[in-house]
């Protein structure tokens, strides 16, 4: 009978914490490191004084209990603007356009916040994508995050790299997306005949990946009055802040510099749609 | 001997998905799901085949370490922004002034980064600190935290409710801080005789946990020359997005009116220090 005892306790002390951890997955592990150890070293802690024999059996039953109470009491309250499929920055007051944006192929999506919230604060809202597996290709269709937010005047969709790939299909499958903004990216697709776009393509001078001849040599899978837009000196990893890519270019100017003109570029784009 | 060897496939087939699990923590954690869900599977499946007698020898020791490939190839590039302590909101150009910034008990950091965000763009650093359980007071000290961003002129501290708190002992431990945010909070510490101190006190005319009453009590442990704003009907919970906290009280005005207030009244505290 004790011994069932101790095993219930000994559940519940593995238990509990588990069902935390599930339901606070979100802030629990993009908080301080600290809380998850803590449900960690709760639940040995609980298990192990249920079922170690020589503990007096008050103390194995009444102390994982009074262990687990904090957690409970511990337990965040959620953000309710970070989701699992995107993030979203958003102006202040009305948004004059938006941008979806697609992270580069196996690119944190975090790596791309700093620049993208110095282009939303100059009044556009920004839909920065959770891509599976970070490969953008895999996300499907981005219509549902666009119909989240009814207050866009006008869309524009973007990305990085591969995500500027995605952003072409996005393109081809919603008539009603009206900009592409493309970080040194090229279409595989044909949007040259695409009604209604107005598309920019901003690359580095110096990318080792998508190089200014791939750009070049793809020019006419874009509409005619594409603008295009080189950053001098920029290489493939200063389109975001996830420090070097084995293979890139050799930079010829500073990354605070590439970026600065990154960020201008976008924002004149947005602007020209808006 | 083909037993060892399906054991060492099977340890791999363990062991690769969980190094890659703890190196890649951050960025795994925070981005889509699916990535968390692949290792597991593989994890899975490789000891799975690798140890189930009927699977033909050659396939039971190749098969694992194909599963294993890709998600080599998928670990993703962490963010070189997000550390474990503190998430950091750049303005464009040179900062006129920073703020490090203790969130409320038990909140995800997250839930203030929408309303910081449009402060950071107003000319700002912001520091929103990750604290160790969501507990402003478990954190320490926040002087290195500063110490990281020289450009900046002149430093601010500033709370949501028991984060105002840490950030009053922030103002007692280093002199160098000349100003003090506090959101619905106030301070346990006697603040009034700290020189060079510009104290704003932003708090909710409804707030349930942070009463009007609480702030007038406490007005003595604040300097003389300290500012008050009231945010009209405004609830504890409005100082962040991450729902309704129970025992709160009732809203007299909307959540997006009440952080427009917020948001202008943190501008102007800030921009009277720059």
């Amino acid at each position: 009978m004790l011994n069932i005892a101790r095993w219930v306790v000994a559940a519940a002390s593995a238990g509990v914490p588990l069902v935390l951890l599930v339901l606070g997955w979100g802030p629990l592990t993009a908080g301080h490191p600290a809380h998850l150890v803590l449900l960690g070293v709760v639940a040995a802690a609980g298990v192990a004084i249920a079922l170690w024999r020589r503990t007096p059996a008050w103390l194995a039953l009444t102390l994982p209990v009074v262990l687990l109470a904090p957690l409970l009491y511990l337990q965040p309250f959620a953000s309710t603007q970070d989701g699992d499929d995107a993030t979203v920055l958003r102006p202040d007051g009305t948004p004059k356009a938006g941008l979806v944006f697609h992270p580069g192929a196996r690119v944190d999506y975090r790596a791309y916040l700093p620049m993208l919230r110095r282009v939303a604060a100059q009044g556009f809202l920004v839909v920065v994508v959770k891509e599976p597996l970070n490969i953008a290709l895999l996300g499907g269709d981005t219509a549902d995050l666009r119909a989240e937010h009814p207050e866009v005047p006008v869309w524009a969709v973007g990305g990085h790299s591969l995500g500027g790939v995605a952003a072409g299909k996005d393109v081809l499958a919603d008539p009603s997306v009206r900009g592409l903004v493309l970080w040194a990216s090229y279409p595989v697709d044909d949007l040259s005949g695409r009604a209604g776009l107005r598309a920019f393509s901003i690359h580095g001078e110096r990318d080792g990946f998508t190089t200014p001849q791939d750009v070049a040599d793809t020019r006419n899978r874009l509409p005619a009055d594409t603008r295009f837009e080189v950053v001098p000196g920029a290489v493939h990893a200063f389109f975001g802040d996830y420090g070097d890519q084995p293979g890139d270019g050799e930079p010829t100017t500073s990354r605070a510099e590439a970026q600065e003109r990154i960020v201008a570029d976008t924002v004149a784009a947005l602007t020209a749609l808006a």
